[in-house]
């Protein structure tokens, strides 16, 4: 995928209108909010109205229509619909389908599927979807990551309950060629394309960020399964440690794999929004703290949203211009690490 | 992807040791066991051993295992294991990690993550897989589908309790050109390659064929929630009828894209093992019954893994051998029909 083709040409997101300050959690938790704050890295964050209308694929599909309208494409002329959250709206069938209904494309026959890696799963789905794209297989396509966090958080844990929020972002990918009579002829001059992406599993670590409830292993009618199988459970500081020796190595192969010319000492950062300790990292991952987006206080850590909306913001702002380089990066449940480059 | 130079270089399976004959499963539900028999397509099928060693990971490593070896490519030479399933083991991580971690793969840094379309999955990660391959974004990919089915029976349902059964099936796909030092050069001159994919959703028709629960929408730990609804349910007699109509017109559109000279009725069908009805639609989209491979009678309906179980069975049998043409499909919740045509 190293010069692939492919970019990125709307980016839309949905918060849930209810705004959640770290006062309120930490009442909840019975935990000071100053030191929540601090330790957390959130000061404010959004839950979803889950028994309204802000489902996961009522989320997905707002975003989605925001980036369709700034790609100035129509709904009806993609080709690929990617759900890439890192929670799951229910069993079957799985997102892409439900978020394709949501858009009113329910008719449509339009592809749809979903591509999970817990918080990595918008990086994840934007190497297969560009790959996709590189190769000729798919031409408009849209990933949508919408995360719904807060049903799965453990009250009992005020390590875990005051980082997570709640959101949905978007992002509409094409093919950079001129794509005939609707034309982006200009893509090709601005030189946007997908240019390296990495990924790195450790299975070993798979119990350091879990949710073991949802599925077989633990089935929501089991008649010894606790409630708290199915809430987030996170041991943070073995996480980190194991994520610190690896973050490094991990960026430097990445380096390697860029095109001659491209250093990513020059790329605007779009971390995954972890938490404060995991923010903290990267400069000694060799990423300038300056250069590095940050979403955490006001949205929390949204699982697989994270990062796309945190790109949203960097665009909406100006701080990421056509032409410039971007780093999409992350850690996840798995444990996964994961990066992508791109000049947008 | 048309004319990707990815091929499969081995496949697995795995079979959960207890057999569950329909007289079995009959008595359970009160019924007659000949016309459950008769009315299913499925005389006997497996169901994992949950409280025990066949946890879906574990029945996915297994199949891959044999994969491996019958690629004669080591594990620790991947670089991508991808979990095709169409049920969950856990909520978090994705099975991707799990599967690697049962590898013994855990330590590897191997990427892992998972592709999800319900029944369809394994035809949906071909898919990707195989483009990423054509991109050169990987070279060696493991894809696993495992499922475990019968821990979503409803039982007050005869009409799907009687279809489902458990198992895990794997394919080991690598570039088709030469590999260097270990060599895959006779692969290019059996023309093995994939050739053309489609894949359709209808998202209006999510509620035919679902689960409501195990995520956000209906919660394990609501307080409202119904059993039934972590249960599969099925409105069988509409699922076909929308199938039906749109089986040959998405048959006649993968068949356009074939490269010149390539027939579809030239392939060995290898179908999603739905049930006896879906089975009987086959002929009327233009697919000669004699030649469908079917597994419906010893395995039932395995979710995501009845596709790659029954190539497994197709390749083991000598039905299907190197350079013979291949066609992948059937239909999943979402409403989707999915396929994928490959030369052997």
């Amino acid at each position: 995928m190293v010069g692939s083709a492919a970019r990125i040409v709307g980016l839309g997101r949905y918060l849930p209108s209810r705004v959640v300050h770290t006062d309120e959690v930490a009442r909840r938790l019975g935990v000071d909010a100053a030191a929540l704050a601090s330790a957390t890295g959130v000061h404010e964050r959004r839950y979803a109205d889950r028994s309204g209308h802000e489902t996961a694929s009522a989320m997905g599909a707002s975003a989605a229509r925001e980036a369709l309208e700034k790609a100035d494409i129509r709904p009806e002329s993609l080709d690929l619909v990617v759900n890439a959250s890192g929670t799951v709206e229910q069993s079957i069938p799985d997102g892409g389908a439900l978020i394709q209904r949501a858009l009113g494309l329910g008719k449509s026959g339009i592809a749809s599927l979903t591509v999970h890696a817990t918080c990595l799963s918008f990086v994840a789905a934007l190497d297969l979807v560009s790959s996709a794209i590189a190769a000729g297989r798919y031409r408009r396509v849209l990933v949508v990551s919408s995360d719904i966090a807060s049903a799965g958080i453990d009250w009992s844990d005020p390590e875990s309950a005051g980082l997570f929020g709640d959101g949905a972002a978007a992002a509409v990918l094409v093919r950079a060629e001129p794509l005939g009579a609707e034309g982006h002829t200009r893509d090709v001059a601005t030189g946007s394309r997908f240019l390296a992406a990495r990924f790195s599993t450790f299975g070993d670590d798979a119990s350091l960020a879990s949710i073991e409830g949802g599925g077989t292993r633990a089935h929501p009618n089991d008649a010894a399964l606790r409630p708290s199988q199915n809430l987030f459970h996170m041991e943070g500081p073995r996480l980190l440690r194991r994520v610190l020796g690896r973050g490094r190595p991990f960026l430097e192969a990445l380096s390697r794999e860029l095109p001659d010319g491209v250093r990513l000492a020059d790329a605007l950062v779009i971390p995954h929004q972890a938490s404060e300790a995991g923010l903290a990292m990267l400069p000694a991952f060799g990423l300038d703290a300056s250069r590095v987006v940050r979403t955490l206080e006001r949205l929390g850590n949204c699982v697989a949203a994270s990062i796309p909306l945190t790109l949203y913001e960097a665009v909406e702002s100006g701080r990421l211009r056509r032409g410039d380089l971007a780093l999409l990066c992350g850690t996840g449940a798995g444990l996964s690490l994961g990066a992508i480059v791109f000049r947008f």
